[in-house]
């Protein structure tokens, strides 16, 4: 099955399995708002990648931490959107949760989100308790606290902000916990997976940030110059366009060395090339050829 | 030890550990601000109890429970506060945190808070995987999909609401998790549990919703009135102030009944009783007797 079906279906099958008539209708049709149809699942996408090149021997497992974490990124992505902060409109081109449902409902949705994340893992991944363990620790830490993405978010209310901190924070930990979820889930110690996944977020975000001032916008599916607006740490502000870009040809080099020993290194290698690929915008992807 | 200085140790425990200078201080601040100190603990207190009369053979994985019990009602306090809903500008007898932190922090704060209870529970019952795992399910079920706290909150949000269904999920589910957890972080079968749980959580609810009209504004650190002026559900409001404490009545009549066979049951009921007596202000307790 192609990857994107299957992290699709086993969102699909968490969702269904906690809805009920004890859940509010406008609760529940705002978290499918906020989780379908997805953005690129890059995240869970990276996870199975890597569980699969672990020989992945419990696929409910992989897919239980799969859920967990893009579950998170939409509770984030649910959150940033709210008036408070990016007082988005659209996201994945449709209306923000908060334009759809109303204010109440995307805080709502968001927690909802935030506890399903956790909720999930261990209906997945019962026969397994030491892996679910190892799996709580690790999403859990790259979501909260000291240095997970809501204490990144908070960083941009902070008076000073280091850009390289508040990026880890903010999209790397996540990225991280993406590859050490996978090695995880396939009984391998995450340990050494931590590099490859923020090496990769940092990537990630810089395109990200390039993207916020050249992007399409109807492809990207939400509003442009967000970062320059409200005066968001970003490395196109601070490297200016070309910088950046050169900033990412930088990581992008460093990261398939990251790939630690594995059943499948290689065919790991060429899918995180690819994929990297389709990060950048045609007419940089060309520049940066 | 006092319960109460056991659990505030357990819970400060908890926020140190997570703290670093990865977190920004203004979000440790906030998460600080919504937990200590603290009102009645009346959930991390039954779920220790019943751990108790269980014969609490791991007192660590007790703490983690009523931490992450502890911790979920905390953040359900932050985000109820906040403008979209209740707009509050006070919680036990100080500013509510988005008074005193700004909308943004109260949001991620009650995020973090959320995230924290899971983060604490692989943390403190690393070395009880399969405790771990039934925890992690008892209290992210009674907070999240279908019918936990968020549900309840979301049920505000909906045209029309069953009294029962929305005060089962938005009170009693929490009081559920104490005790089964409690039962649980002990070794103990959770599932004879619920009913106790569910019946402490109804009657207290009772009471809340009487001292929300006739309660004593200074003590109970929040305004009153909220139910009436927000048209909430209540069963004051439903009931009228007497039928809503001979409601009451019935309701602590059988809670004592329903505590399941456990080493420490005759000393559990006492305090049951005796913390119920607690509930109700003076000139109703005499009422009521």
């Amino acid at each position: 099955m192609d990857i994107g079906a299957r992290i699709d279906r086993a969102l699909t099958k968490t969702l269904d399995r906690n809805r009920g008539p004890a859940c509010p209708p406008g609760l529940d049709a705002a978290i499918r708002h906020a989780v379908f149809p997805g953005g690129a699942r890059v995240r869970p996408k990276i996870c199975l990648s890597v569980a699969e090149a672990c020989g992945e021997d419990r696929p409910e497992v992989s897919d239980a931490a799969a859920v967990a974490i893009e579950l998170l990124h939409c509770a984030s992505l649910v959150h940033d959107d709210l008036p408070c902060f990016d007082d988005s409109p659209l996201r994945r081109g449709k209306p923000s949760v908060h334009h759809a449902f109303g204010e109440r409902l995307a805080v709502l949705a968001g927690d909802a989100l935030i506890v399903l994340a956790f909720q999930s893992l261990p209906q997945r991944a019962a026969d397994s308790p030491e892996r679910m363990g190892q799996l709580i620790e690790i999403v859990s830490g790259s979501c909260g606290l000291p240095g997970g993405i809501v204490a990144g978010q908070a960083w941009e209310c902070e008076p000073e902000v280091e850009l390289a901190e508040y990026q880890q924070s903010k999209t790397g930990s996540l990225f991280a916990a993406a590859t050490m979820a996978g090695a995880a889930s396939a009984g391998f110690d995450p340990a050494p997976w931590r590099t490859l996944g923020e090496r990769i977020g940092e990537a990630y975000q810089v395109v990200d940030d390039i993207l916020d001032v050249v992007g399409d916008e109807e492809k990207l599916g939400k509003p442009l110059g967000q970062d320059e607006a409200r005066e968001r740490p970003s490395s196109a502000r601070k490297l200016g366009l070309k910088g950046a870009r050169r900033h990412f040809d930088e990581l992008m080099a460093g990261v398939v060395e990251q790939i630690p020993a594995c059943p499948g290194a290689e065919g790991l290698k060429a899918r995180v090339v690819a994929e990297a690929r389709r990060f950048l915008p045609g007419r940089l992807a060309v520049d940066a050829a």
